[in-house]
């Protein structure tokens, strides 16, 4: 095997810090291809454009470099790349850095994570990397350099066929970061709120908006090793077959008929 | 308890002929409270709207019947219906019946199994209702009476907190239907390509399309059952932790420092 083939993606949009970050820490593993959003699609979900023709623009990063950016969304930006507008199919996938962390059911909403399991539905082994802050003076860097490692061990090692890591970075000094801990997902309230306000027409309108999330601190999970300090990587999977509760759905009558 | 209070939802929008079935045949177990997207959402994954205001309008569905139509996707509607549009919070929610099957990693893309996703987030428990076929004559009866009979099971039975249920339906008529079976997601591909077109001014755009899915029609899973006949009722929940390999990358040395 030749140098490996690395694509980098994100959903903060192909101009984010995170991702300048990553690229410059993962450089030195591959050939790095780089094919993002060109605007921000937080909380947007994992979603396949297929009512609208994708755009894909070539653009500079801020180090000079030649990226890709697209106006779907992050599972878009991997489908456009491994069914081929780069001459190679990756190797490896990484996603982010994500300015924000997604821990727990936030997998669910999360583009950055999106990405990974695109590349997991193909079958490529896959990263997706968020760091556990909405400031917009993050520091990336100890994010980026433990990213980089873990790229290196997972292009060694490989993953298990539509598995991929989900990392979480605590946005505190580098020094002061206590390890790494291997996580399962824990559990993330929102206390969200609906919002019923009217326009100047006199014609209600409603958010969907709340405060900062509600983390359940369980030891052994995502949010509770990044709240101590730690950075998590939860392995996850796309089977969310729940299969103690298939054990006992087979005592219901309706399925004995 | 008093009559219970189940709230619907569908991905393909109010109007939408499956979820008229749907309200009619689950009608009979309690009062009804339908919120639904104003237009068709399918393939939009799981998105949290919170860049934009919800509007919510009263509409009456083709039976004469009241109902709401939101701008947000099917898990926004959810998410406004159990933050407080309607007076009560609902004892379940059953989103469908889709136009389309939903199996297989099918199920990281779906507004129908998102909309079930967002009501195992607030614990309550769900039900996705699937029609395996992209006919627009659909004969939804078969599917509908499932999903009451069902509905009247998991009102009575519960489910455990942050799991649902991903039922998907053969398009078959009702007396060929074999029976029910409780299943694990299957494996389900699709050959997408990426094809490759001009606009009138000469610059490129995609579109990422492709056929039918392949599946791989494995016994015991949701594709396998429906091929040969059943209706597939599949246990869901959030934890996509990977158990098995969270336990081997515990001797990666990288989490061993």
């Amino acid at each position: 095997m030749g140098k490996p083939y690395i694509l980098l993606t994100n959903d903060d949009g192909v101009d984010a810090p995170g991702l300048l970050a990553l690229k410059k820490a993962i450089e030195p593993l591959g050939e790095i291809a780089i094919l993002a959003p060109d605007h921000n699609w937080s909380a947007a979900g994992h979603p396949r454009t297929m009512h609208k023709p994708l755009r894909v623009e070539e653009v500079r990063l801020a180090d000079g470099s030649i990226a890709y950016a697209s106006n779907g969304a992050p599972s878009d930006c991997v489908a456009l790349a491994v069914l081929g507008f780069f001459p190679k199919r990756p190797d490896l996938v990484v996603s982010g850095i994500n300015l924000g962390g997604n821990m727990g059911y936030d997998v669910t909403y999360s583009g950055t994570v999106a990405a990974a399991i695109e590349a997991a539905i193909f079958g490529i082994p896959a990263i997706a990397v968020s760091l556990d802050t909405f400031s917009p003076d993050a520091d990336y860097s100890a994010a980026a350099e433990f990213a980089a490692r873990l790229a290196e061990y997972v292009l060694e090692k490989g993953l298990p066929p539509h598995a991929f890591l989900n990392v979480n970075v605590p946005a505190i000094p580098k020094e002061q970061i206590k390890g790494v801990q291997v996580t399962r997902l824990g559990k993330r309230f929102y206390e969200d709120q609906l919002i019923k306000r009217q326009d100047p027409r006199g014609k209600d309108y409603y958010w969907l908006g709340g405060g900062p999330p509600k983390d359940i601190l369980e030891e052994g999970t995502d949010v509770g090793a990044v709240a101590r300090g730690f950075i998590s990587v939860t392995p996850l999977h796309l089977d969310m077959t729940d299969y103690k509760l298939l054990e006992a759905l087979r005592s219901w009558e309706i399925f004995r008929e």
